[in-house]
């Protein structure tokens, strides 16, 4: 399993000496994910140096560096993992327990009023408790990207992570709920019980096709937000991203022939929203044909890779499988999203120069732009589910925030999820409609 | 059904003015619970009166109230209410997110790499997630103090309220899990499937005998602490105060008679704790012929109500049922612990006037000072369940802590919790026993 490692080298301040260690790693054919200086004193830089390798090429690596006249291994950094010592998140309290009354008031015996108005009347728990701020991050650990199926505790990494971006960009209170299930009917069981700890349901990084029918069923049986991020988050950013790349390539997204290569959660709910937004072309290519059948059920047209890549003006690729894309098959003007992460199906540089007019991947079109505004907004609206129109305003809010000449807005502004959230309630206003 | 009201009144600042009131509420016979001065100016006083009042009788109070000559009604408070508004936890996240390069190590791709260590050493998960910290508050709602049964949603506050007390009091990450059970294999199903998203679990406030079931259940199928605060947590308060009263009294806890009124879930925990700690003279009594069967597994002596009051020199009330002994039973020098929340078996001024030594109720004698201590403690020493050496440490720790004189310390003190999970965490190195 090839996951990142930063390396730490030292160069003299002199013109290739970064050149000559990029070269050891290109010929070694590693992936180069990022280049960073840590710090520039006394004629040298100390640079970090994250990069795809095998413990088993680590030593290789090491001896071949060794070759070059001035540059000198410092050591691997553990930096992501001491991001995560202690874990990401923790629980606070909003009161401070200062005196005997306040402990009286907010517990025993002040808290049984409170329970009795909220047994009376369901809705005040919005007011009086936390549930209005509180989502559930639920996975099984069964779709990791980057790693595929883990133990339900060692997925608990990506969704404190969610959890972090959650109290970070919109002030939601996430929560992340592993689930060790025996089947889909237990998965959703459990969810269903626990439901009325939180305000909405966020479905996480759960494998295809389980967790299309755990989200069906649990939208059916909770009275509250229930989002799948896998294929919902997703189409999201994709279908922002698609408004202004229109926008800048100055065709019609409603009249363009747009290709779907992988129809599992993300690409289906892609093609969803694309229809709900009114796209009428689309065609689809995946190895499942129950993956093929459900694109038939939205209208869209099987077809084989090569069809794909040859007749669509844009093409968006979820296949999960790295280098899928051979650039010869990229068209002048073509528009290629490759969103699979960590590996996209066509690096964006190699489909420019293919002549791509625009090729991104799943770093910028990440779904860290959806899912806490679409929540934010949902629970702000006390809205009882996600429906399509609140996605479509998702999008366009995010489509809006973008810098001009760029597909989709920095993550980490506080301001793109509050205009999401905002899109997102006023949408939940106009008497939503159901998702299919 | 009474619960605690807030009555706001204005007085002049004269001889008896309170007591006036104060009258009119003892000739209606409300229980009295607190007051406290708002705001003493231009000689007059703004008084908070707590007590109990069914809606039915608050106009007849005010009736009584508008005859005095200078008190002035200023209304009911709902300040119990406004510090609940918005809840009283939130997730926080720990890590500021506020470049890129923290978002890919703190989320996709960085963390692929902490879901992979912790797939190959599940022991890595309490060094790099918060399960180290996390403890699931939950319950059912079936026995809420005060209050009874209620639906799962309206015991949050409760929930949430021991999750605001485990994060002031001890830095641990209580998150509120509302069960919405069907069944104790349904319930313990549940909480075993979503047991990795934590590092320890706290039961609470479920109804006696069920509750037993319950834990015992999860504690064979976890490898993580599992703390029933109904049984347990009441237990090591006890036996703290009992280890000062008698040591007060100068009697020897081991060699004296301890009498239990109630063997539901505190009671029979308070008896078992109590046996493990050498008392080896109790006896008990309790409506429901099961809870005797129990006791006399634990070696105790059934009897009545009077016969207990009559024979024990300490005498441990845990029945729910307010007023349930009579003066008259109180016997001279008796140490007398009536625990029910929110109302005793007898008021503590009405024990030490028929003769009792040492007279309390669970206004003191509260949880509160327990579950936070015992829970950091035994994640911090990475324990596996929580055994009756850990609880009795805690006991031993908490009567430590209590100044000269008194039964137990302050439970807003943090220094109380750290010497609880200091005992604690010690305690759990000594090959620990099981508890029966």
């Amino acid at each position: 399993m090839k996951v990142p490692e930063i390396l730490q080298i030292e160069t003299p301040q002199t013109p290739g000496s970064l050149a000559s260690v990029l070269n050891v790693i290109a010929e070694m054919q590693l992936v180069l994910e990022h280049v960073t200086t840590v710090r520039r004193e006394q004629g040298r830089t100390l640079w970090e140096i994250t990069l795809e390798i095998e413990e088993a090429d680590q030593e290789r690596l090491l001896q071949r560096l060794s070759a070059l006249p001035s540059a000198r291994f410092v050591g691997w950094s553990d930096r992501a993992f001491e991001r995560h010592r202690g874990g990401k998140i923790e629980m606070r309290s909003r009161v401070a327990i200062s005196t005997q009354q306040i402990l009286r008031d907010i517990y025993i015996p002040g808290v049984a009023r409170v329970c009795l108005a909220i047994q009376k009347d369901p809705r005040k728990a919005h007011e009086y408790t936390y549930v209005s701020r509180a989502v559930a991050v639920v996975s099984d650990g069964s779709a990791i990207p980057g790693v595929g199926h883990v133990a339900a505790r060692a997925s608990l990494p990506v969704m404190e992570g969610r959890a972090a971006l959650l109290a970070s960009l919109a002030g939601v209170s996430g929560v992340p709920i592993l689930v060790e299930s025996t089947s889909v009917e237990h998965f959703v069981e459990t969810v269903r019980a626990i439901a009325p700890s939180f305000g909405a349901i966020l479905l996480a990084n759960i494998s295809s096709p389980r967790c299309f029918e755990i989200e069906r069923k649990l939208r059916a049986q909770l009275d509250m937000p229930v989002l799948l991020d896998d294929q919902h988050g997703t189409a999201v950013v994709a279908l922002a991203a698609l408004i202004n790349a229109t926008r800048i390539a100055g065709i019609s997204l409603a009249q363009t022939d747009v290709g779907l290569i992988g129809l599992g959660s993300a690409g289906l709910g892609i093609a969803r929203l694309l229809r709900t937004h009114g796209v009428n072309r689309m065609l689809g290519t995946d190895i499942r044909p129950e993956a093929m059948g459900r694109l038939a059920e939205l209208r869209g047209q099987g077809a084989t890779l090569e069809q794909v890549m040859a007749r669509a003006r844009i093409v968006i690729a979820t296949t999960g499988r790295k280098g899928l894309i051979a650039p010869q098959l990229v068209r002048d003007e073509q528009i290629v999203l490759a969103l699979s992460q960590p590996d996209p199906e066509i690096e964006a540089v190699a489909a420019l120069e293919a002549g791509a007019a625009i090729a991104v991947d799943g770093k910028s079109i990440n779904n860290v732009l959806a899912f806490p505004g679409l929540l934010a907004g949902a629970l702000r609206a006390g809205a009882h589910s996600i429906d399509e129109r609140m996605l479509l305003a998702a999008s366009q809010a995010i489509a809006q925030a973008a810098p001009e000449g760029q597909l989709v807005p920095d993550p980490l502004n506080p301001a793109v999820h509050e205009a999401v959230a905002a899109a997102v309630a006023a949408a939940c206003g106009e008497s939503p409609p159901r998702l299919q």
